[in-house]
């Protein structure tokens, strides 16, 4: 039997239950692997006239996905207007995440994939987590530093060192040890993931030109350089700090397989600004494969049957191959 | 009688010669206006075995164009190797760029270019401002804060409002006067220089996501908002702060003339991932025109014959062409 994968449908006053159809739309052109969306099915046929077919078993999900976008779960909440997010919306995200992250954690999804969320309505509805990232993290038992969010497309990966924090704060966020951390996890989650046996990780400098030797700003030296010596004496293959203007264009980026920037923005931009309609989010360094799409809730525009599903896809794709590598290198390691 | 441009020469042991001597053997191809080159001969004919045609007198340079590179000036200093900087390229490089402004100046040339110095060795023989840039601002009489670096590609026009300054000091830099000041000249220089006569200026916010309405981050409400404010007061077109990471993207590209960056890297990644080789850095807000390629002296690759001159001759065009709109311009105002 096929185990499929688990896309919670995130608030469904967004664009995430039309994409999650779309994407089923899609999965004859884009070979998808069978899936089940998790939340209300009336939140999908609000919105779309495809097929739908309620599930109320995660092993049904194959048998159906040929003919119908199989449905499980969902909350008795009234009905949800898309582009009106409130906290009956937020709490419906919330319990889709739940049940998903609860599916994919038992084994009956053998991965996960999340919709986009409003955080500004999870916490007034009391989510205490800075993100869909750190409650799944919790969910698995893995400290926050330790669940590295990065940012894939098809010609750069990226790894944020620091996420969501003022620019200022950013310098007296780094340390040698949150810098080890972050990419001891992004070099294993290379590997499990992508079935990239050595993966080479280049690290931007914090300022510009990485400093300059000390000239424009001293944390390559206090900071990146000891760090990156001692993973290469760990045998992971680290280079840097590196100049962030002059790492991203394309020769530069054939040289590695993931990019560790030291802020949101200075990885966020580059990836963006190449692969704005088909990023995807995967976190590593959890027991479970989980993906998403690398774009908001979109609530401007939610229910006018005019979100583009790629990213969606993406995240779908990614996170089937993942899994995928992940028995692969399970099995190797096993037989050694 | 043409008025040529003049493209000071750089550090003689980087790639500069070369890549001046390559930009003129493609002058037909790109329809290169008629320039000559500022530097001493020799370090061109160490390099390059195409025509030069040595001038006393930067008029003899359109009528010695067609037939050979026309280069003005040189020093007496000894041969300059290749590849081996010291503190007489230094020198060699500090006179070309000497001479070179004052020839734009005087008039002499219509339009300066200039290929790229060593900081580093610069430094060593004395020279006080942190770029050729200030060098320039300061013969032309204009305070450092007025003279703007602006980084232009094929599809993409960026300004760092800070820019070699270490990134923990960005906010403590950053100031609505600093702001107005670069917007300010920014939007007259894309009028000028580009022809753009309502210019749309597109602020990037300091924070991730552009701070969330203060809750990562208080300067864009503090700086941004307000300066964005005045200047649509005073009739530009300025609009943000936006979120960095979602404005460099095609689809966003084509809403602005120019993005106005906080910060080094947050204007410079955008540009370089997309248009490393064809960078150009126009200086804003001189009496003069100014232009050089997005790129360093490449010591590493000097002397070789594999430098590619494909940002000189974009630089070289853009300099004639901002010539002419300046032209343009300053008859229109005449006329009115």
């Amino acid at each position: 039997m096929i185990r499929p994968l688990a896309v919670a449908l995130g608030d469904p006053a967004g664009i995430g239950p039309e994409i999650v159809a779309k994407a089923w739309s899609a999965r004859q052109q884009h070979a998808l692997a069978p899936f089940f969306a998790v939340g209300d099915a009336r939140a999908i046929a609000r919105v779309w006239s495809g097929p739908i077919a309620p599930i109320d078993d995660p092993a049904r999900a194959a048998a159906a996905f040929d003919e119908a976008l199989p449905v499980f779960g969902g909350s008795g909440a009234r009905a949800i207007e898309p582009g009106h997010p409130d906290g009956e919306s937020a709490r419906a995200a919330h319990d889709a995440l739940e049940l998903a992250v609860g599916l994919t954690r038992s084994g009956a999804a053998r991965a996960l994939v999340t919709a986009p969320v409003s955080k500004v309505e999870l916490y007034r509805i009391g989510f205490r987590h800075p993100g869909q990232t750190e409650f799944i993290a919790e969910r698995c038992g893995i400290a926050p530093d330790n669940a590295v969010m990065m940012l894939a497309g098809p010609t750069l990966r990226v790894v944020p060192i620091t996420t969501h924090v003022p620019l200022a704060a950013v310098s007296g966020l780094l340390s040698v040890d949150l810098v080890l951390a972050k990419a001891r996890v992004t070099a294993r989650g290379l590997t499990r993931n992508f079935g990239i046996e050595r993966p080479r990780l280049a690290f931007a400098g914090v300022n510009p030109h990485a400093g300059e030797d000390g000239a424009i700003g001293r944390e390559e030296l206090d900071i990146l350089v000891p760090a990156i010596a001692q993973l290469c004496d760990e045998g992971i293959d680290a280079v840097g700090p590196l100049a962030a203007d002059t790492m991203f264009h394309p020769r530069a980026r054939a040289t590695y397989d993931a990019a560790l920037c030291c802020y949101h923005d200075q990885a966020l931009i580059p990836i963006k600004t190449l692969h704005f309609d088909e990023g995807v989010n995967m976190t590593l360094g959890l027991p479970i494969v989980r993906t998403s799409p690398d774009h908001g809730t979109a609530f401007g525009i939610a229910g006018r049957d005019i979100a583009e599903p790629g990213a969606m896809i993406a995240a779908i794709r990614m996170a089937a191959s993942a899994a995928e590598q992940r028995q692969a290198y399970a099995r190797e390691q096993g037989a050694q």
